[in-house]
């Protein structure tokens, strides 16, 4: 029974905490930790919990504890993966890895020297279940060598004004949206990106203007062995949550989640044939919450190294930057 | 050059017409014959035809002419097609073949001496290009023995009122709607129907009841080789013009129409992934109307018979009588 | 925490052990009882349950336990529904509630006199997300007053030939394979069936006639409320395993399933486009069965009855023989 | 009764040439002018022309004629535009306008010249149903105001062995493939591009090398009013022929053609739910080829320019040529 951690009781850390209790074998929820008092008392009473803290440090001093889960702010992200590390404890780290490259390749370095602990970063589309199968399926060779890739993150316009007052400090819609998308880029080609070029804009919500940022936008990206990716971020998306992703071989292509349907429900009505979609994230990767917590279980138990670790947050971070700079210069941006 | 003149200038007619003026290769229509001033007067405007008829039997001493098209009342088509051939001409008639198996019978009869003539029943789902692949792949044996079939022809509730009105005359739900329905059946499970139980009931509109008449209706289908039919013919139907057809077989299955699609446009907005519909059957078969008269006009020339002929119009109005009188007697009908 | 004995650890057994030890809130696998020793073991080591029983009688003398969850063979469910409920145990069954009229009415009887204690039967389908979502769209009116259902219940061919072992002891293709969709066709349609006609054969497998069985079957059902139902069970299914079903109503229709899709991976390859398909129902109903169970667990703890309960149990089991009667008939059965 | 010459028997060609001689109303192909004598042979005996010529110029000479159709080689588009309108007729070229910059200004000086004439241009997929729709639901304000668009241009890699011997003379994927995608992008955002930037690479077929081509590639344009076009141009597409197009707005999103259906039939089978797709853009534009035409000679008629005209063609083609220039220089291209 591996006993875990959780900082952060927001949305996600709330749905990370619950799975812990109620759906990931093999673990226990030991403790959580929040500054916000309301979100505490909520998991004290509903996860039965046996601690609970307001000081993370203080989590750290709990020895029964295995390991922790990081689904605080992002700015807090670096500096709770090196106090956990230090202190002994396997982490688990909610993306992004941080919110500069300084911090993060201080988090490689960190990450590094402790080459026992087990670090896991959540990217947890690799473990959806449809995700998962593609990417079975195209190391199966059915799509022949993958060259290109189209990704599609949009959140549900509904999520707007959320994105409007988070703006200033989310670092703009690449480092905030497409960090996902970056890494399945990176995953299902097999390749680093080698130049960015974006362009995007304020459609609808001039509101984003402000601080240099789009309500929509596109990058090309150029992968070292030639392959071609393509991310469309967006806030504007007035059909839910679509998140799509089509991988293009030279023998085949998948598409997944090309209609980003609620369920296997469709009305026919006056409009015609009607296929409901997804609301938001915590509704489409349900099952991929579930499956990544227990990988790192699964992880700690059986002494092994996940699949998604601290280089493919370094990398996807850089790779983000480099599609916000070619976004502001308007100049295409070569990584080294 | 064949040339055809054409009784009935209706909404069908009028499309059978202008397809025969415009779309149908190595025909002309010379003459066209209605007893509504209008359509006559439209007819010479529009598509040029050199004669015009209020007198079908006028129409029939054209000795220019090479063929007929009927596409007049259903209650005309016995007698004008007897009255076309017995005058030396080659016949098409629209369905249904006739409006009792008296008449039919009688049909069959007259067409059998008139051997030397062409004589075609407009089953044009048959000529549909996804129809006629469906047959072809089956014929090519992917599916295996075909064993089952489930039939939908649902008309748009926006057209209800006119169904009202013609509910006295149309013979009920069965033989006005489940005709074409019927012949893809016969034409997909290569057998006949043996025995016909059906059941329905006036779920939205009560005026059906007053001449027997059902707004939805299902018949349950056994075939001599005892594959199975499903037949599910409605006159409420929301979203559009909904004819779908399915046919399992041994080795796999095929359908045809599951979202009887308007176009290739998906549209994404608060309601979901939206497919619109078709709104009825001349925007559905449009391409199969303008096929099978070419398809007559190609047997006239190659002096060849149409693979649909009297006696699919002959065992299709039998079947449907036999729903018909299961739907009223709520019994089990065996056709002899 | 409510504490559970599961009897029977097959299959289907297995996996309710399995949720129940990592998937349910507030509930704990406490006991297993099999007659297969092998069973046992791998519930020890793998769930880690506390107590382990090869005599059913035995396993309720443990006063720990609150519930039992019975997955054993259909033969024993109304005994052991019995045996349970006077030991004073809520009880969970599988379907069927029983394999005969004179049992299932029998255990309605027991269920009746044990009104203090929670019993739920397995109709998981109705805690699936999609049928769950169906039925709350239909109870917000936005198909109007549902006037027909059509079911399919198609196993993979794959599977076939334990359905050829089990065929003499299976009650027939109605009884085995169609209970799920009539006790979905009663819930959606909210009326009982009043009669049944019901055709089918042997297309593939002869193997099935031996014991009077099919292996494909339609049943045309008609309800009290003049309701259409269609339902059609198959076991030769190609593409896997096809659960889908269709409500129309006055207003507009749902289809839940019309696709099984196995998620939500396109393939793009020389055959088209490829969406492939569930193999079979646990990977179809996964989540249903962690939500049933999960329902069971709550009702006893809130002391509230299930929606789903033995009068449905014994209602769809009348209707199963009934199609069983009429298709060994060939006659129209009216159910009293 | 327009009279009409066409030049250019190749597979497109001929399309056009059975077209007017069938399915054009108003219009009658009088003759036909081609280098290959099998072809005008070919011409002469299935469509009843009254002229065939070898020599273009010959057939301008023919005063019976009122327009030209030109089907030829690309690179003789825009001569014989300008000498067919200046031996005064109307004129429609298939697309491209002309295969360099310097020859498609030419052509637009000329067209102005003779404004009293109709000039048309092959851009066919604005005729195609679906795509005239979408552009009537967004001129109905359906998604607002469209800022991204999205085309694929994939052709069936069964063609791609012809791609490779015209990759010479072919000008390259961008010119070669993508001009219809610009066009549909500027028609669809109501802008001009102002800047590309295009990447690719040869993937699967290294012979494109050799002319500075590529089997596979994407360029990322930005248009005057700041919208986004992605384009994505292929020649190895494994299902078939793929043009798929998706307008993002504000207020929704239209996606025309995700899956490039064949025809209405779903194929159920061991591999899952297949949808086969179109193999061509014959298959695909039939009904296109037919309104365009259709539309080029009611402008004769009815005296009325059309609404695609030679600026439509000069500058899709200074958009491809800049993203040809982008491809081979990795910079980004401004378009003055």
């Amino acid at each position: 029974m591996i006993k875990l951690g959780i900082v952060g009781l927001g949305r996600l850390g709330k749905r990370h905490a619950e799975n812990i209790a109620f759906r990931i074998q093999n673990a226990e929820l030991l403790a959580v930790c929040s500054i916000v008092e309301d979100e505490i008392k909520d998991a004290q009473k509903n996860l039965g919990v046996k601690y609970a803290y307001k000081d993370f440090s203080e989590m750290l001093k709990n020895k029964e504890l295995d390991a922790i889960v990081i689904a605080s702010s992002s700015t807090e992200h670096c500096k709770q993966i090196e106090e956990a590390l230090n202190a002994g404890f396997h982490v688990f780290s909610e993306k992004p890895l941080g919110i500069n490259m300084h911090e993060v390749l201080r988090a490689r370095e960190v990450v590094g020297k402790h080459n026992d602990k087990i670090f896991m970063l959540g990217f947890m589309r690799r473990y959806d279940a449809s995700y998962a199968y593609a990417k079975k399926k195209i190391e199966e060779g059915i799509i022949g060598r993958p060259f290109l890739i189209r990704c599609y993150g949009l959140d549900p316009v509904k999520a707007v004004q959320g994105a409007i007052a988070f703006s200033e400090k989310s670092g703009g819609i690449f480092l905030d949206m497409a960090i996902h998308d970056i890494d399945l880029a990176r995953w299902y080609l097999g390749s680093e990106v080698k130049s960015a070029y974006a362009i995007g804009g304020c459609y609808e919500y001039p509101e984003f203007k402000k601080y240099n940022d789009a309500d929509n936008a596109v990058a090309l990206l150029q992968f070292k062995n030639d392959a071609i990716g393509i991310l469309y971020v967006g806030r504007t998306c007035t059909h839910g949550y679509h998140i799509e992703t089509e991988i293009v071989g030279t023998e085949g292509s998948l598409r997944i989640g090309s209609i980003p349907q609620k369920n296997l429900v469709t009305i026919f009505d006056e409009k015609g044939a009607v296929q409901e979609c997804v609301s938001g994230f915590l509704e489409r990767f349900d099952q991929a919450y579930v499956a990544e917590i227990q990988e790192f279980v699964n992880c700690i138990i059986e002494k092994r190294k996940p699949k998604v670790g601290v280089d493919d947050g370094v990398m996807s971070t850089k790779v983000a930057y480099a599609c916000k700079e070619s976004f502001e210069s308007n100049k295409l941006v070569i990584i080294e």
